[in-house]
């Protein structure tokens, strides 16, 4: 196993490698659309779906080598990343959340115009899905097999019915959709995030252990967890936003309390905000412990990520 | 078989009612979203490219039952005309060609605002694979590796170094990204064109010959014809533009020449512009011809493309 301490670094540079050699280039690919999807593919993103991927194999590979459960699981890793990095550029537009700064960085619109951000997001969401039916080269029908099933959990969690029908739900209660106006209370809420952030969540994990070879009783664990981590980074992201400054979120701090976007420190206050996001964690804990994933590198990123600070 | 005369209505009947059945609705997906998605998708458009797919599995099936090829060439047709219709939609917003007519009836952004038309843009694409992914829901293993090789063939066209490629240098060509102009000669125009409309009319068809069971040697002759039509479909579009009326087309006709967008017609001129088309066809009917589909429903629609008034 990768040791312990290093995973995530080690992990991190797998992915960064990876996007890197399968992105288009010019002349296949215009330079300008090249340059545009690089600018915001390598912003200094934290990759944390992408390491809930290779985690997720390295968790439920069993036997398999964990060379081959890694490099099978690297495309589908990549592909998560490329929709989250679409979504951003596409949900920081002026059309939706006008967003000039990321990562410290200005926007992809701001720097490109419009157009070319529209459309370097419709290029990554694309590339996505050709990475994972590309790769990895084979014609091992059990490797083929579970392309096709990760393939679908990640579409459909990027879709309608999942992440584009969450950031839906936003604009519409950010009053931005006019004669379709939206009131987020105490049971909307969790559900926009379930959509906008946690499904994408949800199915980075899952897609792991898809391709990591896991049992349907080890993935349905996975996914499970990922579902309980996905709430918990968001009501994280929320009590950020109050708490953090710009300088360390990288993004223009206390926004969503500037617009008037309800969220769970809102709504739920500060110290209930802080024990849902606890309790997430104990209930992803739990779906790990049932298929004795308890000790994997797996349990050790939900830590990391509600202990995070940005 | 189908009969011949009746192929294109049969197809077009199949088609519309799979999109209606896979395509999310609420409470799945959100009802406003729902419907953007389905105002776009249900313009009364042509379905050409998922006719395409139909068709040459259809073409390619052999001794395998008609209904089983088409059945599980359907998918894949309905994800072809999924992303075409997202293609339409962002192409259509202010930030790119800027179009407040298509079909005759008002773009998606003009009755739903932008945000929701780069999200209904953006769910079309992610379920097009969603359901490449799904259907047809089976273990055989020659099916599901089809699957991935339709999967990739369609995500390459649609992305960075196919349409979304091509869109990028057609938004440059109309000088609509500061500090990165392009010039459109008789060379460029072509290949921007191969990549803006051609690439997704190639995997069409492509994604039809795979899906119905072709050998490589009927695949590799049915990507060359679709590539053929292709750019006979373009310039046919380009004559037409100049030649049209606005109620025939049922969109702003003559605003190429309006926009000052290179045409095949004025670089070309008209009549070498028909020409141009005719040899296409003919080129694209030897491809067919070399492999014994001289005489199939796919022979007859390039003429269908060709002879077609709006």
């Amino acid at each position: 196993m990768i040791a312990a301490a290093g995973f995530l670094e080690r992990a991190r540079s797998l992915v960064d490698e990876a996007l890197e050699r399968h992105l288009p280039r010019s002349p296949d690919c215009p330079a300008l659309l090249a340059e545009a999807m690089r600018y915001s593919l390598f912003a200094g993103g934290k990759r944390l779906r992408p390491l809930l991927t290779l985690a997720a194999a390295d968790a439920v590979r069993a036997n398999r080598p964990e060379s081959e459960a890694i490099a099978d699981a690297l495309p589908a890793a990549c592909a998560v990343e490329l929709i989250h990095t679409y979504s951003l550029i596409h949900d920081d537009l002026p059309a939706m959340d006008n967003d000039t700064l990321r990562r410290g960085r200005p926007t992809l619109h701001v720097v490109y115009g419009d157009g070319i951000a529209i459309l370097a997001g419709d290029g990554l969401q694309a590339e996505a899905f050709a990475l994972i039916a590309r790769e990895p080269a084979t014609d091992d029908v059990a490797v083929v097999a579970r392309k096709v099933k990760a393939a679908r959990v990640i579409a459909e969690a990027a879709g309608a019915t999942g992440m584009v029908g969450g950031q839906t739900l936003d604009l519409q209660a950010a009053g931005q959709v006019p004669g379709h106006p939206l009131e987020l209370d105490a049971n909307a809420l969790p559900a926009m995030h379930q959509r906008k952030t946690g499904a994408l969540i949800r199915a980075s994990a899952e897609s792991g252990a898809i391709m990591g070879g896991g049992s349907d009783a080890v993935i349905a664990a996975v996914r499970s967890w990922g579902g309980h981590v996905g709430l918990a980074f968001q009501i994280v992201d929320d009590i950020l936003d109050v708490e953090g400054s710009s300088e360390e979120l990288g993004k223009t701090a206390g926004k969503d309390v500037a617009g008037n976007k309800p969220t769970y420190p809102s709504i739920f206050g500060l110290e209930r905000s802080r024990r849902m996001a606890d309790e997430c964690t104990a209930r992803a804990r739990e779906s790990l412990l049932n298929v004795g994933l308890d000790g994997s590198q797996l349990a050790r990123i939900a830590d990391w990520v509600i202990s995070r600070r940005s």
